[in-house]
């Protein structure tokens, strides 16, 4: 990894003079995002061994979001949806994915993930580094009908993942049924459709082998 | 890699009677959508040396669609040009990803594309296997301000890439300014101020000798 690759290069050419201050923050942004395809979660994909990177987890999302909305409690803006899930793990490139079942590492997520909000939303101009913070914020939150559909999709990805994948993260960290049934139960707030197929996932697990119920 | 991990178990159980078989077409689909993350592009990531695929990839363009939304020749309907993006790459599934600069790719292309979108797509419930179709087609034809738009950014992101790469793909495959000027001008159909940037960064990148003229 190379440090200067951060650098976009703005002096002695005549077409930069062209492009605004602005325009190259947004484009440092987006350079800067890249880092996103580099944090891994603790779930693999279903078609690889390997472990998922938090951009390619939220393309997914995204896409679930398009399929699952006639699902959603309440009626929902979608491109707000979308938005929200695009940017919801993007503190990420400087906090870390905090495992869900990690306690300790969730008695400093909050603070550790606004000092993340702040730098690297703070790259862009001002009222876009707004716009985003508030979409991260409003999805912590889960408290509008858009940020509760958008932490549905979020918590059953993984699920689904785990499903397919015989149990790999239950089974590795020994996340018992309870525990999964107790850390995804907010899916209803968004859907409910979508937390009826996650009891099935988790009973269906449980038949299967593939989770473990308390012991 | 196990070839049951796609088959969602439906029978002999209780919650499943009560999830019709429209919903389980739509997780089938999210399941199969996975392989995307295992397709892999020829354009390296700026903050790590390996490959880019295309889930993290479509990740980077929705965000880049967000932010570069001001830029747009025409007023674009943002939602549709992120749908857009979503689901552009996913064709690739089974006709693998044509490097750009690929003419002998390019020539069944298309015939390989479209039985890639019947079947993918076609795993949906009609309505949306339709919507999603005809996304992926409009994105390709680039004849709507969306799709240009969409296009315009499809074509710089890898260009940003190789930019923070030194030129990394364009060293491998002996791609030249020429080359990547024509493969990429119709940049200007989506954006002026995109393609701007796309030239700034083709004459920076001779100049630091990261893309050769041509010979």
């Amino acid at each position: 990894m190379h440090n200067n690759k951060k650098t976009i290069s703005r002096r002695g050419d005549s077409t930069m003079s062209k492009l605004s201050e602005q325009f190259m923050q947004q484009i440092q942004f987006i350079v800067e995002i890249d880092k996103l395809k580099t944090i891994f979660r603790r779930t693999k994909l279903i078609h690889d061994e390997r472990y998922e990177n938090d951009a390619e987890h939220t393309w997914h999302l995204a896409m679930m979001a398009i399929i699952m909305q006639p699902y959603a409690n309440e009626q929902v803006d979608l491109l707000k949806v979308i938005k929200m899930l695009l940017v919801h793990d993007i503190v990420e490139i400087d906090a870390g994915d905090t495992f869900a079942y990690d306690v300790a590492g969730y008695a400093d997520k909050e603070e550790r993930e606004i000092n993340a909000a702040n730098r690297i939303f703070g790259i862009l101009p001002d009222k876009q580094a707004e716009e985003l913070k508030q979409l991260w914020f409003e999805f912590e939150k889960r408290e509008t009908a858009e940020a509760k559909f958008a932490n549905s999709i979020d918590r059953l990805q993984p699920m689904i993942h785990n499903y397919n994948n015989k149990g790999d993260t239950w089974q590795r960290f020994n996340i018992t049924s309870d525990m999964v049934e107790a850390k995804n139960a907010y899916i209803k707030e968004g859907s409910h459709m979508l937390w009826e197929y996650a009891k099935h996932i988790i009973e269906d697990a449980v038949e299967k082998g593939y989770l473990n119920k308390k012991a």
